[in-house]
């Protein structure tokens, strides 16, 4: 893997790279859809690479348990077996830790989960998570890490802080350099001294790039936003950071300017799937009896498929009527919305003044109230 | 709208047509799928197109209880609001006098159901039923039939019989020539004598094209065939002939050489969301355990791009992880079957041997025993 940064915004942390795997270059800034299962729910790659994406995150948990890590390995691996020529970048298993906290017990050896599926045992290292990566192809694997819940009490988070490192240190141990990248995840809640602990822990292990960890876990935006504050700048500067799980397009807008080169969120597919759909001004949800005969399309300044072919009408009649295609067009639009902005971050950081871009974002963004983008749901693993 | 009869086979009734409407020309003998609500589930129209198919059927009966034709109307029409450029045939409600038995009551007048939606109540006459396709903007209507099921008592079928020649004579009355084209509809279940009388009273009204109504509706694959071969020579020879509702790939096969023209079914797309596949041989039920890791495609014939693309581990896998990639590509896999096998079809008639045809289809045909092709099945609507 290798990673350049092409230009650089004059007042904020803002920085236009490329980064380029065995599986093509992405530009960044970029946002990854999630495929938690093998798949970004309702699409075909064909559809992820013709939005102009080229990495997706998919879930080292769920296919270990379904269809088993070893399937996929002797079919090829997941690009194949997904038919997926881009990138991947897999999780490590270790957010699980906290979505499914009721059907896990962790120790420093590791964590033991009762499958979701059936109830069966599985036993989550980070020597484990490594082969599981491995087995999978991953282009991009994350280290095996401890992410609690906020709020936890701080010898929790100072458990967890110490404990992802000792698991970082296993990881890098582990993996084999042949198998592609590994990043390494920063955690310590919104202690500035737990991830200025946990950020020099994990830089001294030394990673292809660097994750934060531990947002979007159960505290509110601004406390997410002052975690990434805190922690971007103690990352080295000539390797991606990527935060986990993470969000909203105003919070794409505002972790760019601390320096954040990777994203990944279900928002935009999920979302979709609910009915709430991106507009340039905010959120439209597609359900509201004030869209019964609306002609317009979701968003009139919106070029997708979408939004040239179908009426806001239509659209809202597919989702009551829990039409297969309301999933698919919705997820279609929000996901080209989400690409689009990525598009306007990544050209706005080449004319040297992304505050402009943010000013005029914020001007014309409403961040609305949509329960969906709730930290506690939005944290939670794409699936169902 | 107009038909004209290109080739005849030599040795059976099947015959090799062009039907033209508003929207487009389609070369028949021709499989319609179901788009129930506006869409055909799990496709675009692009898909659609793409797959070679130029006219679909949707429902009166589900788009008048929503979003309601008026909402379509006044959007434009169906074409318009569901962004198909093909053709589009409409039943007229008259089937689920059969299929919503239990929550509707009839008289001569007409009837009258209580949604499956809200329970609201809606009254369908052969005026209304005329109406309602005529605000959709139906290319092909349907006249509004009594349609029992079967088994019924003979006073029912000769009931319906009755009835339904009343009711063509009022849809007669009430349709606009420029409205589209009209159909008439042949009752009379299995018996001979019936089947007769109402083939001469509905072509003694005169329609634009004839179908064969009251099949597929509970009796056995026998019956359903003994009552085309008794009611289509009964049909004017220049005029399509559409079989309603039915069927297997057998069915086509062996309906078309009975001199039918047009056909609708849920059943490849039903199947589909329920992982049973559509082969050169048969039917394969992707959940089985035996496709865990199975490499090939889902029929080593078949050029779709789910067979190009996708392996039977990673469909199944899919399946088992209900996810609507499973749904939309086991979808476009049996409908590109479909469409294939018409092709295939169309070619041999136009040799001028289709019972070569036949018997090569009959020699690799494996029927299965597939609980989704019992009849009570495949006459239930796209719905769900």
């Amino acid at each position: 893997m290798s990673f350049s940064v092409a230009a650089r915004d004059r007042a904020t942390a803002a920085r236009r790279g490329t980064l380029t795997t065995r599986h093509g270059t992405i530009d960044t800034p970029a946002f990854m859809p999630v495929g938690t299962a093998g798949t970004v729910k309702a699409m075909t790659p064909e559809e992820l690479t013709g939005l102009g994406y080229g990495m997706l995150l998919a879930n080292t948990y769920h296919l270990a348990l379904r269809p088993g890590e070893e399937v996929i390995r002797r079919l090829g691996g997941l690009h194949r077996f997904m038919n997926w020529g881009g990138g991947i970048l897999t999780d490590s298993g270790g957010f699980q830790v906290l979505s499914l906290a009721e059907r896990r017990s962790i120790s420093d050896d590791g964590v033991v989960f009762r499958s979701h599926l059936d109830g069966s045992r599985l036993e989550m290292t980070p020597e484990r998570s490594m082969a599981i990566q491995r087995a999978l192809g991953s282009d991009i694997a994350m280290a095996f890490d401890d992410c609690p819940a906020l709020p936890s009490p701080v010898d929790r988070l100072q458990a967890a802080v110490a404990r992802t490192a000792l698991w970082a240190g296993r990881c890098r141990a582990a993996w084999d350099e042949a198998g592609g990248a590994l990043f390494g995840i920063v955690q310590g809640g919104s202690d500035p001294d737990l991830r200025a602990r946990s950020a020099a822990d994990i830089v001294s292990i030394g990673f292809d790039g660097y994750a934060i960890g531990g947002v979007s876990v159960g505290e509110s935006a601004a406390e997410s936003r002052a975690a990434v504050e805190m922690t971007a700048p103690l990352l080295p500067p000539d390797r991606p950071r990527y935060l986990m799980g993470m969000g909203t397009p105003a919070d794409l807008v505002e972790m760019v300017a601390l320096g954040v080169d990777l994203f990944d969120c279900v928002l935009p597919t999920r979302n979709a799937r609910n009915g709430c759909l991106f507009t340039a001004t905010g959120r439209l949800q597609i359900k509201r009896s004030e869209f019964r005969e609306d002609d317009r399309p979701i968003d009139e300044t919106c070029s997708c498929a979408v939004c040239r072919h179908y009426s806001r009408a239509y659209l809202r009649h597919l989702y009551l009527s829990k039409e297969i295609l309301s999933m698919r067009l919705n997820t279609l639009h929000n996901l080209h919305h989400y690409a689009e902005l990525m598009k306007q971050v990544r050209a706005a950081i080449e004319t040297g003044d992304y505050n402009q871009f943010r000013r005029s974002f914020r001007a014309r963004w409403n961040p609305g109230t949509d329960p969906d983008d709730a930290p506690a749901l939005v944290a939670t693993p794409e699936t169902g």
